[in-house]
């Protein structure tokens, strides 16, 4: 008899935008003029078409996919060596941080790395996850067994907790107790925090000590606008030996539905086996690529190449620009409308507080009904997230602007 | 201590084309003349440029990412509702079978789809597999822990292994002793034998029998010429309750280097919990590609669409006869040469016995620095493998022409 994987049966309701989806659906069903003036600031999705560069490098290559001579079959599945090298020169190696181009690993999207990295740690190790947290983090642990049930917050046991709440600057400090696998997102998704140096060297030697590893999921880096703050966890010593960077072209690139993503393993960073003999991880992933994925689209692999030539550059900034204006007209108006917020600053998201005695969901409801507008609430990004909501910057500016005022007109 | 999975410390040496990549580069680096008169039949990879309403649809897909009004964000992660349903009519419903859009879910590979796969299934599952196999199944598997260690011929304990030789056709029937999952691949990779109805069916009622999952891979249907064989597992009634099927667009519309493929996860498929209650399996896999997967490019996806168009039809018909007709060129070849051939008329591939007292692998060096013809030892698919080489037939007519006249100008 064949059995299912029983741990997913744990997960609770459905995964977070799947729900959010379902219920803007039925709100719109049932106000069919109310659906006609709505506004999404939900998922973090981007809403300005692809840079010019990248469209051209796009059509580029489908001619090239049309020739015989400069048709591309089965490509390397860790990517190209000309995208691997251009990531690693231009984010990293130009940035002063020694990553070799065979650390980049090219895939379909930060998600889907995000999942997989599971399958090359083993199965006994301590999970500690910001909360709140990109539910991506706890539902993929949940899948792979490595968490117990879930209580009726959603909390699951045999995951550690780490709060970020208004003391902390939404920035876990390392817990007291050990742990094995720590995820750290800066920018932080939901919250719109980002990590000081000195918290991410704290982190760093956090894992050094116990031997952990963290998994730095830097998708939003490109919002970081105060100087002094790290792009990536490379900028840290020592991280070489305990990190594994996530990075995306989703959120830089506008590349949500054309999906291109990299992840950096670096080849000195080592993990146990089970008689506590360190190995390095490279292989295992460079093993778990070749075996289980089959590269990236030779197109859009040239698109992503696109966004490291010097007018790709240029049309990325303008996009960053674009959205954090936006970030910046929300969060002056959340704050006109007397609402507490954070975030917003180095991340396209705003993380605000709802009015006293209002739940995230309530929140979102009202949001929904009263001024036409989707946001995320908080609860759903974890049980410290209750009581705050999260306003997407993805947007035109026209939709930024309406939304700073319907949230100002607001009666809660 | 963070600790790393030592499942896959079990995997013996390289998965296979990596391997025949590195043994390539190093002759061609040895050999720099030789290099130059190199034809590659090893990998199963189309050399053929999309077909011409692919090109348009791409160019088009481009276009409408380039403006705000018809740019595209994140998509469904299951794929795009009109492509679901293009493949779920012309695939399945338009030839008779029982397949609704939403258990249609489309991915960027079969490869990616088929470990993935094993995320809802059970730790405890007995597993079959063919031998010789795609190393895929195997390796995701050892991956996954489901197998104990490999013994020299890589053979793995806790699997269970169905021979496929000459007396059975190359297709196995079902074993004796019940297993939990079951891998098809029809017409198969490598041997290019393709199973019957009859055969098809006893597979369906041992599944039904003893509450198994099948596995069919279908990456190769287009390739199917004699008109009683099935298409697809659906083909079998009953199949909905026991069988999950992976189809591509790699080999019939040329994909290899665009990305896309799909899985169809029927909503009747039910496997134990547990505590041995049935449930659905169609929620899990719904519920493993919305958290682990952000769905296929807009871009690519269109390019799928159009293969499902009148003149994609037809253009795929024209690839698919051309890669066909190699292999025709390429059995009378190898049979010219006095070598004894299976496969190759119901597959893209060519199944060769060795000449008598000579390994795969030794075929393979020989073929190479003699013949300067890359061809697929047939013990990297597996023990049962040894003793045989595979042909790909996915080439110019040109290059088949001649490694039909270099195999025959061969002397063992």
């Amino acid at each position: 008899m064949a059995y299912l994987n029983d741990n997913f049966l744990k997960l609770k309701a459905g995964y977070l935008f799947p729900e959010i989806g379902r219920r803007v659906q039925a709100f719109c069903d049932a106000n069919p003029e109310a659906a006609q003036r709505l506004i999404r600031c939900g998922i973090g999705d981007v809403t300005e078409p692809l840079p010019f560069a990248v469209v051209s490098a796009l059509h580029k290559a489908v001619d090239e996919m049309a020739v015989r001579e400069t048709f591309k079959g089965y490509g390397p599945e860790q990517g190209y060596a000309w995208l691997r090298a251009a990531i690693a020169k231009n984010d990293f190696r130009d940035r002063g941080m020694d990553i070799a181009d065979d650390e980049i690993f090219v895939s379909d999207g930060s998600k889907c790395d995000c999942g997989a990295i599971l399958d090359i740690l083993g199965a006994k190790n301590k999970i500690a996850i910001s909360d709140p947290v990109y539910p991506v983090y706890v539902d993929t642990n949940v899948m792979a067994g490595h968490t117990g049930e879930a209580n009726a917050a959603g909390t699951y046991a045999k995951l550690v907790y780490l709060p970020c709440k208004p003391s902390n600057n939404f920035i876990p400090a390392p817990p007291k107790k050990p742990v094995d696998v720590i995820y750290l997102c800066s920018p932080n998704n939901p919250t719109g925090a980002a990590a000081t140096r000195e918290q991410l060297e704290a982190w760093v030697k956090y894992a050094l000590e116990h031997k952990s590893v963290i998994l730095f999921d830097a998708a939003y880096e490109a919002y970081i606008t105060e100087p002094a703050l790290p792009h990536s966890i490379y900028e840290i010593p020592g991280a070489r030996e305990c990190a594994i960077e996530f990075r995306s072209f989703s959120k830089n690139g506008g590349f949500t539905g054309t999906r291109c993503a990299f992840t950096v393993v670096p080849k000195s960073l080592k993990l146990a086996t089970k008689t506590g003999e360190l190995q390095p991880l490279h292989p295992l992933w460079n093993r778990r690529m070749t075996t289980k994925f089959n590269g990236v689209s030779y197109i859009i692999q040239r698109a992503a190449e696109a966004l490291y030539s010097a007018e790709g550059k240029a049309q990325v900034q303008a996009l960053i620009q674009h959205y954090l204006g936006n970030a910046d007209v929300l969060r002056q108006g959340a704050k006109q409308a007397g609402l507490k917020v954070f975030g917003g600053v180095n991340a396209p998201y705003i993380w605000v507080r709802t009015p006293k005695g209002v739940t995230s969901w309530q929140a979102f409801d009202k949001i929904l009904n009263d001024a036409n507008v989707v946001i995320t609430p908080g609860s759903g990004f974890g049980s410290k997230g209750e009581g705050f909501f999260r306003i997407s910057a993805f947007n035109s500016r026209t939709n930024a602007e309406e939304v700073a005022r319907r949230l100002q007109a607001l009666k809660w």
